[in-house]
């Protein structure tokens, strides 16, 4: 068991797992970040040292949130004997510097630096080509969270490219309501209860079960009428998503 | 003010606001729909009548609730001094024949027959251009929700249209995302907490603020990858979507 660990990263990835560990017992002794000023602020809350890369201690579990670009070049700069894990859901483990004891420890969630997830429900995505190290991150894992998955690579990446139609484009969707809203001079809360309705029918049911509207329906009439409304990249992608609903029901009796 | 009424219409939007209006005290007497079946069950949830169109109280609030396209026949049906509103988002009361005392009370929610929505927190958007008409639905729509709106047909239009992004387009947008899971045999639910987090995020701040991910940075790399996993519909709608974030987002610095 990992009880004493390390962070590279100062970022919300950083920050959260970091609080998370610390939550469960686990001691945070150093932090490292290319942005001095930002480790140290971690560093605080979680009562560890903000250090440099060398100055790591060489045998605990170092865990890497860093952006997808710069993992392979931290590892690089790491004794190669160090145990460590990397956060990012599409860099593969084939992709870079090859060590005794790498893994991935891959929170499926998105954070910010100030708002706190219930990280006991993030489902945590691991991989390791060493039985024995993926072992122990499981089991780290399962202190933290009462979800974990064992995935390779390439499912990783499949379930990253899920999480950008479930996280990014949502909220562009939604963006995209808000500014009719805004449009309209209303308050863009006036559609929360509504987005809240259709995200907690989807507890129960698949968004395959759950659609409906106008191009479910088939209602040419209601679909003119909006695409007449829009214009430029909205008017696009309201065709496009009205087009691949009506695509995706197609074998429907209406 | 409305104490006792009558519904048209059996669907998902009768049976809640019918169980709404009952339980804030008000008596629904009669209940008529095309589906006698489902008039009668409806009825007997409500404790009404089911009857017939020519069978309504003529004198008491006779709220509407069928689909856009059968609303004009339905009031050309009733005796012209009955007092009248229909719950369509799409359908400008000019569009209708003129009458009395004609008004809008459409709910901003989606609706099933079995899940309760809290009706009071659904926005209610009225309309009639007869003004004490609009006062007496007014009063009658606070007493089921805390949440009224007086908006003319045109911005109702509009606000139909969010709807249409924030509920079908959204979760047109999570179903892309569980056919990933499904073809990698995976649940569907692994993905429900990030899903919940995006719209956590959305209470204290706009879409526009909220957005994170590939699109948003530019990361060209992560995109090009997810383009080439995927096909058809999907790889168009992601390429769609990713080009309108970019473009949301051009003027800020990366």
């Amino acid at each position: 068991m990992f009880l004493n660990i390390s962070i590279i990263g100062s970022g919300n990835v950083a920050t959260q797992l970091g609080k998370a560990f610390v939550n469960t017992g686990t001691v945070v002794t150093h932090v490292v970040s290319r942005n001095k000023a930002n480790a140290t602020t971690l560093a605080e809350k979680l009562h560890a040292t903000a250090c440099n890369l060398s100055e790591l201690p060489r045998n605990q579990l170092t865990v890497i949130c860093v952006s997808d670009d710069a993992i392979a070049d931290v590892i690089e700069k790491l004794p190669t004997d160090t145990p460590t894990v990397y956060t990012s859901g599409s860099v593969g483990i084939d992709e870079l510097p090859k060590r005794e004891r790498l893994g991935v420890f891959y929170p499926l969630q998105t954070f910010s630096k100030t708002s706190e997830v219930n990280i006991s429900e993030v489902p945590f995505l691991l991989e390791s080509e060493n039985t024995q190290f993926l072992d122990a991150i499981h089991d780290f894992a399962m202190q933290i969270s009462s979800s974990t998955l064992i995935v390779s690579s390439e499912q990783r990446r499949k379930i990253h490219m899920a999480a950008v139609w479930i996280n990014n484009f949502t909220n562009h969707v939604v963006h995209q309501a808000q500014k009719i809203t805004q449009e309209q001079d209303l308050n863009y809360q006036l559609l929360l209860p509504l987005l809240k309705e259709t995200l907690r029918k989807l507890d129960n049911q698949t968004a395959f079960d759950a659609q409906t509207g106008p191009a479910r329906r088939g209602d040419s009439k209601t679909i003119e009428k909006h695409l007449n409304a829009q214009e430029g990249s909205s008017k696009e992608l309201y065709q496009l998503l009205t087009q691949s609903i009506r695509e995706t029901y197609k074998n429907e009796e209406l």
